[in-house]
């Protein structure tokens, strides 16, 4: 979902958590971790707000693509949108499997991710692919993390949902080029990326604050849950990952 | 793609045409067709044509799921919007395939559909469901018939990607309920259908007058094409089927 030209790439934080060894839930599957409810509340809520967030990416880019300049970008974002429904039949699918109504799963973050897409309605094109790359890669930056405090069954959906898009690559060849051409679109993309950061953690915080399950497992509450400073570096490094993506796509952030 | 419940079901144009023993271009390979200049410049209109068509269906089918009233409707009519693109890629491949740029092909076409998608925007969510129905169904009548009259080759790509959709049941099955709930709604979608038809027939009367290659097949003019006589039962065809099609629907055309 990343892509980095620069050699100052950031250690993902997807191969810390791998190279970790899976104890506690992490090294259960489905059936033995979800016998504890409020952990299997809490990935009802991440499938269901990965599944909604990958609805509304589905519609953000398919909006996203009148914008597109010609015929092949069109087909471009069109594919993407694409994709990114693909993705969320699997995690509907997956809420089914495990015996919930993916609709109730929903839900409960289509107030918080709606108003992210309300809050960043893109202007123009540029401005689209920006919020594409910078969404998807924060989005996955967040999901890896939490990935690798979940069972196995419901890590591997996770990282499979976020591995196959690809696309970033894209966006940055296109934002580049348009940097190259007038720098100054440069400093007007550094101001938007900045918003549609702050937009995005502002809604964190709202869901985060909402939903009970979902934050007991972030900060500790439920198995291997992470500890509260654990949450704050988690942050720290998402934080970090925005600011070299940002640099490396030529915008100061 | 069409969806029939009563037991009055039209003869499909489909059927009738594949009935027909293949003479002449449509007994043909590609490879053997295209040799002839004025053929493989129809076909490339043609696939150009149901090319953009896709890809404008796509957009505006993720644009109705914006109206949708539930998740499941949205993600149903997302559902669809994915399908129309997968077509595209398919005929988009098969233009580069036989050595014509996709773009170039698609763009004699984009005034027509745009125009037809911009005249009759869906106000509201079961207009956008009868839009998607009617039109699908028309553009599906329509490529049938000109199927018939292709090499081997186009032939089976064109209805391959008519073919697989099945979505029109899902456009129907709400359109019915609604009507049953509210009777006086079947006068508002009747009068919507109406407008639809004219809107599509204006804008294939523009193609057809603009593209040479495309209507001298249409007319006869290259091998086995029909003859005026014949492209007013071809649209006498459509036009029947549409009827019995709105009347399924409860709705009067």
């Amino acid at each position: 979902m990343r892509f980095m030209t620069t050699s100052d790439k950031p250690e993902p934080a997807a191969e810390t958590a791998d190279a970790a060894a899976h104890t506690g839930v992490a090294a259960q599957d489905w059936a033995t971790a979800a016998t504890d409810p409020q952990y299997k509340a809490a990935v009802v809520d991440l499938l269901g707000a990965l599944a909604y967030g990958e609805l509304a990416a589905f519609e953000r880019l398919a909006e996203d693509a009148k914008l597109a300049p010609t015929l092949e970008d069109k087909a471009e974002l069109a594919k993407m949108a694409s994709a990114e429904f693909h993705h969320f039949e699997r995690l509907r699918d997956r809420l089914t499997e495990i015996g919930e109504e993916p609709t109730a799963a929903m839900e409960p973050f289509v107030a918080a991710l709606d108003g992210f897409h309300k809050q960043t309605a893109p202007s123009d094109w540029l401005e689209g692919l920006v919020k594409a790359y910078v969404g998807d890669s924060i989005a996955s930056d967040f999901y890896r993390e939490v990935a690798a405090r979940l069972d196995a069954d419901t890590r591997s959906l996770v990282l499979a949902v976020l591995d196959d898009t690809g696309h970033a690559g894209f966006a940055v060849e296109r934002v580049r080029a348009a940097i190259d051409a007038d720098p100054r679109v440069g400093g007007r993309l550094a101001l938007w990326a900045r918003r549609l950061m702050g937009e995005a953690l502002s809604q964190s915080q709202r869901v985060v604050a909402e939903r009970d399950a979902l934050s007991t497992m972030l900060v500790g509450g439920v198995a291997d849950g992470f500890d509260l400073a654990e949450v704050g570096k988690m942050f720290s490094r998402i934080t970090e990952a925005h600011t070299k993506r940002m640099a490396a796509l030529g915008l100061a952030a």
